[in-house]
């Protein structure tokens, strides 16, 4: 079988008049595709590969550009309402009438509001450092976070410094993760993301966390099963946002990972794999 | 030194009319005391001494029946603002100026809405199997709680499947707990709550559950840190409004114990007197 870090990039034309890029790896008659929804500036390659090749053990596992990001075209707009639409056009393009979804930090915006504005489409989803809109402490995130990873040339150092502890596991598992991310796929690799998306993707974010309690009430009408996970120690979206999700959404359920911070997904790629597995054998 | 089995109950009379039996154990000039706010139904007999007297270890513990309760005059009022009202009462009559709080259940909701009325008597608070009020899904409790506690002549298995699980483990806590809380004291029992008391609070209980997300809100005015806690179990009040509080609180932690229900700080009452004297040692 294909892994993630040998499989080829695909593009779909969607009826947007947007070329997406994606991966496709796995299958299953048994389970449903599963969406990943990327980070912040992260495009195909950003996904760590023993994660996906975990999750495609038992399911297609889908990642995708979504407009404007990496490979694929068009211009990334600077609303999560807007990047939910266009993932559900990159959707119906596939094919796809039903899907779960998992959504990473930005990502998980974008889950929320697939979930809101297209209800049927989605059937369990996953949240990984996330936060709902409206919430209180969020907006723009911490200075010291944006000044990490939102520089026209973003460091390495930065990036480790949000998504992993300084602790010596979580500084070894951030080393693990990058060596896996950036040295396991040798050709194929996908564009840049621009400063555009950059921009956009920031304006984005910060509007979703501009502070409005009364949007705190839109999670009631997302009533699919949720799995709502987080580092213990996550600088960018602190654990406080999935309890704040698990409290608010009908049918949740949370665990918080330890010694972790933004990607504790990646440093605890095989219980983290396990768990959305265990979570989505349910269906 | 005197232990919550043994010390006799003592008198206060307030500035609104009310005696107010209460029990003092302990004693540190190096601790604020520590005032507990007690749960549907239950008098100043109803904490688990095991509990108190490992808190007691460290700073003055102080309970109390609320007005209309157990031992204490007056007509118990049928709204969570009026008990907290009332405890201010009380507290003000004991002479004291800052006090921590730890409020269970029903007491919990008080604990809130004290630290709102009135910020500057409250350190630190310790919200156990707790709920904010307007939080969805807990209007009047589910028909199952209240049939098991609610009653003309509450059971004692009614009281132990609330409050404990239904595993071996849970059951033997369960238990051990009910032979120290009603096997331990010899004489001086308080007297029992009556059915005015158990009709005012169950009203309170649930003017509390109305649903009102707005009312949500006003957890961001309570600025004190915040221990949350909560058995994984609890059929009363599900961790889901733990990790809520959590959420929505300024500055709050959370611990959710294991295999536990509404009783998981009797059940688990070394740890979690561990736990609290941990949070409020922090001052």
């Amino acid at each position: 079988m294909a892994t993630y870090s040998t499989i080829q990039t695909q593009t779909v034309s969607a009826d947007n008049g947007v070329d997406y890029a994606y991966r496709s790896v796995g299958s299953s008659t048994a389970a449903l595709p599963l969406l990943l929804l990327q980070h912040f500036r992260g495009n195909l390659d950003n996904w760590d590969p023993a994660l996906i090749d975990a999750l495609a053990q038992e399911r297609r596992v889908i990642t995708f550009d979504n407009t404007g990001v990496g490979a694929s075209s068009g211009r990334t707009p600077n609303t999560v309402a807007a990047m939910a639409a266009d993932a559900i056009e990159f959707v119906d393009a596939m094919g796809l009438d039903k899907v779960d979804l998992l959504g990473f930090s930005l990502g998980s915006f974008v889950a929320q509001e697939i979930a809101l504005h297209r209800p049927d489409l989605v059937n369990r989803i996953i949240l990984a450092s996330a936060a709902p809109q409206g919430a209180t402490g969020i907006h723009g995130w911490h200075p010291d976070v944006i000044a990490a990873v939102g520089g026209q040339e973003p460091s390495p150092e930065g990036y480790m410094r949000v998504f992993f502890t300084s602790t010596p596991a979580g500084q070894e598992a951030g080393q693990a993760a990058a060596g896996r991310i950036f040295g396991g796929r040798t050709d194929g690799h996908d564009e840049p993301t621009t400063w555009q998306t950059r921009l956009a993707q920031y304006d984005a974010v910060t509007h979703w966390g501009i502070p409005d309690h009364a949007r705190l009430q839109r999670l009631q009408g997302i009533t699919q099963p949720v799995l709502v996970a987080n580092g213990d120690s996550d600088p960018m979206i602190p654990p406080k946002y999935s309890h704040l999700l698990a409290g608010l959404l009908p049918d949740a359920q949370i665990k918080i990972y330890s010694d972790a911070a933004h990607g504790f997904l990646f440093q605890h790629h095989k219980e983290f794999a396990a768990d959305v597995n265990t979570f989505l054998g349910r269906q």
